[in-house]
């Protein structure tokens, strides 16, 4: 049952809003009105009027309800990201640069626990106010940090992933603390980049994988099924290794 | 430190095989040999000759360890399905039907309780057979029984998955034993199927959304950055809408 | 030479006009301005300020000139289709609706002789004004009339290309004014439509294909090479079949 | 009529074969067999047994028929190069390096002229082999020559496509070469080779464009429509930009 304070997303047609349910609540589409004294005390999956309402899942905060200052990791990635890491509910899994939050939220899904670093405090900040917002990531320890001045033991962490414009820098901290054969994976938006990164991991990773993921919808009228007309074509190339031996 | 009885990720060049230590255990590939000796006493990450040694990630399992009689639902979908479906420790999960166990090992990942339904014994026994022997699943309880004839209260699932060749006959079922709002997901591999099935989710679920996903791997020298050939263009639909409350 | 009358494609940074050059021609794009006479007595490929000047090729014109009442049929399709009919420059090739008249453009560029029926006066008219606009289509014949009431002789045609809502209707009547084992192709913008198409071709065409057609466009940054964020994701199914002998 | 050396497609199922009819031609597919009698006096799109006769297209010849020592430029890229270079029945156009010929055959579909060099005698003597069995190319002129050594008029051609290695050290030959404004094309495998070749392309082309062509192919059964399980990812980046004034 919604009540005041909780978030709730709306849906009309095919657009999405995700609110919190404040006194001073209303939401305006096209000529329909839809107020707090509408929502108050409705469940899920409710309908007033042309609005339904439901709970909000994980994708819908991070696509809707996450604040952002550049571009997140979209659900798309980071769903497949979180079990590409080989983790489940026993592994310490870290993360670096924490960005808004977003894969941390996904990684604290499954992992017992997440160390996330983020150098810019304008980003640490984010991270933290998405977080609370949403009352996610308690099992994350974040650190305000750039990730190469971290200390921390070797072979302690199950799985890792790196999320900077230049990740090369990192790839000899990242190989020392993570478990043998612990999976790293990286993003990045430029084939350039996704060059210079597979040149570093050579020694140190083995068994990359360089991907990307795509996702076409359609629409839903089953007289006239076919795709949408336009789809996003490109978020960032993901790639993956596997820590080895040294040398 | 694998051991005798160790399940083993051996990967040599872009061939990867996933195999039980036992005694007799030998490895040929062209004119190499990795003998039951030779990874006895080693480490997730060792290379032996230019075999490469890890302990096997979900996926891998999943990919290379799970038997099947069909299709399986191939990770790019299960771990895109899992997190779709809104579901976190504190959910109860429907499932059905089981197949050969694949999106069952992903759902209890994250989830406090899976129910997995399959009406076929010959599945039930496979997907019974997969969890013991890579030691999933443990919060599974799996039914062998039409979905259609389990006794289940109302309103007790916080989400569920339907992979079944006609869908549409448990749409009333499926909503029934769904808390109110909860994401319902399908999988369906022809467009045929999609549109029967979204014409009997009318009034019963809404903000549905049907979607593909693709991935498209590259070659990984970064002289020579390119896509592969060659990739999996198909595997299903996937259909997902949440409970409204009926009429 | 850029004289009064002539077409001229302009660009500036990723932006293109199609524009006609009469006395009151002027551009404005953000605060820089093209003027009739920058352009009087330029060459294609020259540039005037951050404009380039280009003499358009069909594909501008199609994009850029067209004017169009519905979709039109996009260089991107209308291209392949063209070979795909097996043309060349002796053919005689049937085409039923016309539309805005694109493809019939693009077809016309190989085949000696295009006959091209429509049964809305408001799209032959509209066809009939683009393609003297652009002077294109000398080898076009154009016919106001629904194709089921052309008077044809049989096995007459080297191919034959359908873009209508109902095809399905006028396969017989294809069929029998091809010539033997000659292409025909059909575009349908529905999963729908194709299903029903494709047991209406049975017996009458064989060797069919059924095909989707994307590009994926590329930001031109050597530094930042990657793929554009957003792509087009559907316009249309192309259905190909050969006529075979009835019964 | 099939007649004694006629070029016939035959297709049984989804396979396909081009073949030439000489007196002891026969094919066995399984253990069905076409033996020359059966074809011989038969027509285009006739049915023998299970084995369907065509004549064949062009596609089916460049798929099929074409001898090839390294990759062709596939049809799917070959027709859109066609008409995106602009081109119509009075253009000359140029053509570096023919390789085994299959762009040239479809380039001389629409042009008036085509000028092909190739440096390699073993590319060039398969190309003119392909044209001869398949009687294209009559307005194809052929060079056995490094196009940097060739003696041509400065703006002399209305179009050019580049398929070579390194295709950088032309550019500004090709320049030189190509009419004020015209458009020029390249065909590169990997994203390092599209890289350089944009970092050479400043300042002597505009309106670059780079993109990658897909073509999804979709099972024809109507009651259970799909796409293929899989498809080609890729073949190569197309890259083209437009001549413009020097500096």
């Amino acid at each position: 049952m919604f009540r005041e304070g909780d978030l709730v997303l709306i849906q009309i047609e095919d657009k999405k809003y995700l609110k919190k349910l404040t006194k001073n609540f209303h939401l305006n589409v096209k000529d329909r009105t839809l107020r707090y004294e509408d929502v108050i005390g409705r469940e899920s999956g409710d309908k007033v009027g042309d609005f339904y309402l439901f709970e909000p899942t994980l994708e819908d905060i991070i696509l809707l309800g996450f604040e952002r200052k550049t571009q997140i990791i979209y659900p798309k990635d980071a769903f497949y990201i979180a079990f590409k890491l080989g983790i489940d509910r026993s592994s310490r899994v870290l993360e670096f640069g924490t960005g808004s939050g977003a894969l941390t939220a996904v990684l604290s899904h499954i992992a017992m626990e997440v160390y996330s670093y983020e150098q810019s405090e304008k980003f640490y900040q984010l991270a933290l106010r998405n977080w609370e917002r949403f009352q996610l990531c308690k099992n994350v320890r974040a650190f305000l940090m750039d990730f190469s001045e971290a200390t921390l033991e070797e072979e302690s962490f199950d799985a890792a992933f790196v999320d900077v414009r230049e990740p090369w820098h990192y790839v000899d901290k990242v190989h020392r603390v993570l478990k043998r054969g612990a999976v790293c994976g990286f993003l990045l938006p430029t084939t350039n980049q996704v060059c210079t990164l597979l040149s570093h991991l050579n020694g140190k990773f083995a068994s990359i994988e360089v991907l990307e993921i795509f996702h076409r919808y359609y629409k839903t009228n089953p007289e006239r099924f076919r795709p949408e007309d336009r789809m996003v074509a490109h978020t960032a190339y993901l790639v993956f290794g596997r820590k080895i031996k040294d040398g």
